[in-house]
């Protein structure tokens, strides 16, 4: 039992019965890659307490093995995944009831349980896996800490090649370089690098705008290491900054630093959000911060918990949020600055070590 | 008229009445961003003979404004777009009957149809915005050209800079900064840069592997231009190329190079495929060639056409199509040479301008 994975299953199975089913299909990739190892784009996945049956295709027959071994009876399916699970299934003779994921299955997919699986009861379940994947275990903490190293020294990289005259464009290049060359495995979510009065896009994408001297430039981006995410935004300004853009960063940076201090496990997501919201609002800035706080990181970028106004459940010891306030003028320019910070059982511990102070570049 | 998204919006509304619907629901994004341009992340599209409503959040409501213009009337909820969608249709007063795109509605916001629509009747149906997408406007064909350009002279920049002894994702980071200097807006999908035996892995991603003298080196990479993508695939060798290494080289060469010039609008995606298929088991590398032989492209880096031995439809006049043969040996390495080649009345016309040969580097 000390192969994470197979807790995870062993978790899982302990919960279908309060789902009221025999065992569950999954065919959520990320929950997939949670729940076996595997990290190919193609698999369909039974569990049960008895039984794990993973059926993917000829591409992956080598890599499967490597990553899965023996923890799930593995199925390479020369026609189709589908028929490979009717397959599958009708083996099990015990399987009546099975669990769906309605967040990760099409409605065409949704039809096929409908004509071909006809022989089994298919009843819709929500976020059993993901309940799961909100409390990382060390070794989960351990790889998101490595994927916000790799973000932090990328970012150091690149800060001194901005000049002015450059494109945002130019700029997300040599980050994603600098992030290549630290180890990134790909990248989590388009790098966005937003200068001037983009800045003020919450989600602005890199473009062809030259950088010019007295500009923001907001760079939100993230790392992967084995498949775990970082996602941490830093916003400088190019030349020297104005009063203004010192105030506005300054009151950002506060929220920030509340937020991140005073995150913990057990309050609900809505609270999270106040603190920062409610300082954002008392310096008068309350209608330019138009998004939510942060949200959970692991597998994929956005995952459980949020951390919003209407967030009502309460926020898992063990998750990993992002704590990203901002404060957005349309048509002049906007400032966030995020981290990522584990919910330990002694508090918040920010995973995203990188200045906080406003960078005047060049 | 002279606008395309108002003809394609048009020739959609035409085929409504044969799929026995009074409009379509559209959720899949790219099929909105062909219809109406918008390019954001979430959203909701209404359209019939008489009206097209588009729904999205107050993050975009500036950017829908400059996208759509009066293409379509657009409505920017406070709360949820599926809200918003029901107070929609409810102002119009001719809809009965919907059809949904099922391969682009997950099951739990199919539930919500039947739940929070049920005064209306839901009909799945299957590709009526694809469909259009297949055949290529003047206007689509110059951007994949451009996003063409991008990623040949990308290309060009980074194979002087390989050297023995980098990894792989520093390659990847090299080609991906020239891809950005370039003006690539971003990565259509997760660069492949994969050296040594792991060229013959067909789903390769980049990884931590040291090049070494005499690798093949597989580079499977696109830019995108305006949402629109390339696709292109070359492989070098470093160093000296083996007799077995060009053998197997130019076997794929001339594959790719019967199949681009052989291909046809109205020839079945199966006949496209055995034009390369039937030469590389005529020089005895069938059993090698393991996956199929292209695919479209244009908004989505995979869209219709494929080209497969299972594919029996005819390719559309106007497709733009990647021919991507390979031959993969196990354990020792693999090549492919990929173009995207567009079909036109005359024949096809390959829009790839990036040699060929093989390219022996350093």
């Amino acid at each position: 039992m000390s192969d994470p994975r197979q807790r995870r299953i062993t978790a899982l199975a302990d919960g279908l019965t309060a789902a009221h089913v025999d065992g569950l299909l999954v065919t959520s990739l990320a929950n997939i890659r949670y729940l076996t190892g595997f990290s190919g784009s193609s698999a369909l996945l039974f569990v049960s307490a008895r039984d794990a049956v993973l059926i993917t295709d000829f591409r992956y027959q080598t890599q499967i093995a490597e990553e899965v071994g023996d923890l799930a009876r593995i199925s390479i399916e020369p026609q189709s995944l589908w028929v490979g699970l009717w397959h599958q299934l009708a083996q099990l003779s015990y399987v009546e009831v099975i669990g769906f994921e309605s967040g990760h299955l099409l409605h065409r997919d949704f039809q096929r349980l409908l004509e071909h699986g006809g022989r089994w009861q298919w009843r819709p379940t929500v976020d059993l896996v993901e309940t799961l994947r909100e409390r990382k275990d060390a070794g989960e903490l351990a790889l998101i800490e490595v994927a916000n190293g790799i973000a932090t020294r990328a970012l150091e990289r690149t800060l001194p090649q901005v000049k002015v005259g450059m494109t945002e464009l130019q700029v997300a290049g040599a980050l994603e370089k600098a992030l290549r060359d630290e180890g990134s495995e790909g990248f989590p979510f388009p790098s966005i690098v937003a200068s001037g009065p983009r800045s003020a896009l919450p989600h602005a994408r890199s473009s062809e705008r030259a950088i010019e001297d007295g500009d923001f430039l907001l760079l939100d981006f993230g790392a992967e290491h084995h498949g775990y995410c970082s996602d941490v935004t830093r916003t400088a300004v190019v030349g020297r900054a104005s009063d203004e853009q010192r105030a506005i960063h300054d009151v950002v940076r506060t929220a920030n630093a509340q937020a991140a201090r005073g995150v913990r496990a057990g309050m609900t997501g809505r609270d999270a959000d106040a603190i920062a919201r409610d300082y954002i609002e008392q310096r008068g800035y309350g209608e330019l911060f138009g998004h939510s706080l942060g949200h959970g990181l692991g597998l994929e970028v956005h995952e459980a918990p949020r951390l919003a106004r209407t967030a009502e459940g309460a926020l898992a010891e063990g998750a990993v949020v992002t704590i990203e306030p901002g404060i957005y003028r349309p048509g002049w320019g906007g400032v966030r600055i995020e981290d990522d910070v584990f919910l330990g059982p002694d508090g918040p511990r920010i995973l995203t070590s990188f200045t906080r102070e406003l960078i005047e570049l060049g």
